[in-house]
């Protein structure tokens, strides 16, 4: 029975192993059932081992889809604690003088392309849209684009970028022009055709948002290829800007409410829903 | 006895979740022995066990750091015969006659923004590369941030992207122009001055390599940042070029050995030197 045990708990490390290495990758039972040479009812049996014990770790969770396509997946998930934890640590670095550059900029870049800065973020993004069922995530190039991997990695979709200018060359294209908050210049972006289908949700996900200008263009290129925004998510909104935004319902996680390049003053605080969860 | 066997065989598969959930993340032994109520020596033990059932598993390894700041960390790896299985698959895709669009270019933008097809590629970059220890990932933008960033991800670094023309709005920055191979123009890539600090390890990742002027004036970017570059990867190259590769000692897990659009044929096969494992 010892031994029984060992075998056990051996088959339960490595089931979570081979599972936790493909996120979001259904793999069916009888797969499992192969590779461990034990029948598909005892790995269904150490399926619900895991399961219980991903609940009490808060590292995710296990999908079982039934039937012949079926089989078992392992979601990411972060919790509400860590959540927190992650935009209180992330607002208090942007909020450091030393990120304030020549030209007044906020320099953000170097955690915006950081892997371990980006996990957890796209993590929440996961947690915040999945009930909304997107099937593809849309950024536009450039800084936006690893904030919009990590979230279309712990959703399992695939990320759509949308080019500035005209610069596609995959066939043909879908270009708009609109009005940049930003630089108060007429800016292009355009899709490739064969990007999108027709009917995709698509959930916007992009670093900034002052005016909404950008969010607003991509909402209405989504309308051109006949998609459906069922999300928009940016990492950081301002409150320095006077106008009204042109986009209403977006998520935000974090917020820039002071920034003053002179007296060398930021302060970025996570958005109150955010922390305190949705 | 058997309630102690069980106990062990909970905390081992919660020990796994807790280490994978972030990959090349170091946790202190003491933090773990915490979280699970246990003396650090058991914890010790348990790691022993999960480091061995990892090895049967081929999905990464454990690395144990001793003394005070040390701790444990789970590094993701692909092994030889799954990454073979990977690139033989994608070489197959790329091969599609499908995947010829107007203009005669090589639509492969839907792969190189998928995390299922990315992920895998990460790995075997990082496989192929962890030993010439870079301290960063180069690459430019936009297509070969994707890839970058999941290698990134794979080694536990971060990533510097390198930007088309002079857009840097993030302090002084350094450009330089080159003659770009596809285009048969001179063009410019810029770099903020404070993304890289002197003496940096960095490996250059992209997407493509045809001539090899990008890779040429990446190579000369990072030399005015005085950086090493310790090795390239690309995903593709192509063999229909007649000159010669302007740099030499890259990786290039795919080659482009037939295109013609006229006919639509296209042969895209894995380098062997990959399949066979390096």
């Amino acid at each position: 029975m010892a031994a029984d045990k060992v075998k056990r708990a051996e088959r339960m490390v490595a089931l979570t192993q081979v599972l936790m290495a493909k996120p979001n990758v259904l793999i069916p039972l009888t797969t499992l059932a192969e590779r461990f040479g034990t029948a598909k009812s005892t790995i269904s049996e150490d399926l619900l081992s895991v399961r219980e014990s991903l609940r009490l770790s808060y590292q995710g969770r296990l999908e079982t889809l039934p039937g012949a396509a079926g089989g078992v997946r392992y979601v990411p998930e972060i919790s509400e604690r860590e959540a927190g934890l992650v935009l209180h640590e992330l607002a208090l670095k942007l909020s450091s003088p030393e990120r304030i550059v020549a030209g007044a900029f906020l320099y953000m870049t170097d955690l915006l392309f950081d892997p371990a800065v980006l996990r957890p973020l796209g993590l929440i993004f996961a947690g915040a849209f999945r009930q909304h069922k997107p099937d593809a995530i849309v950024t536009v190039e450039t800084k936006g684009i690893p904030l919009a991997l990590v979230t279309a990695e712990a959703l399992g979709l695939p990320m759509v970028v949308v080019r500035h200018g005209n610069k596609v060359t995959e066939g043909s294209s879908v270009s708009i022009n609109y009005l940049s908050g930003s630089s108060g210049r007429i800016q292009t972006m355009s899709l490739s055709r064969r990007a999108l289908d027709p009917g995709t949700k698509v959930l916007l996900i992009d670093d900034f948002m002052k005016a909404g200008s950008t969010a607003r263009a991509l909402i209405n290129l989504m309308a051109e290829f006949e998609a459906t925004v069922v999300g928009i998510g940016v990492l950081m909104e301002t409150a320095l800007t006077r106008e009204p935004k042109l986009v209403e319902d977006y998520l935000a996680l974090l917020r820039l409410e002071e920034f003053d390049p002179v007296s060398g003053i930021t302060v970025v605080r996570p958005v109150p829903s955010q922390v305190e969860g949705q």
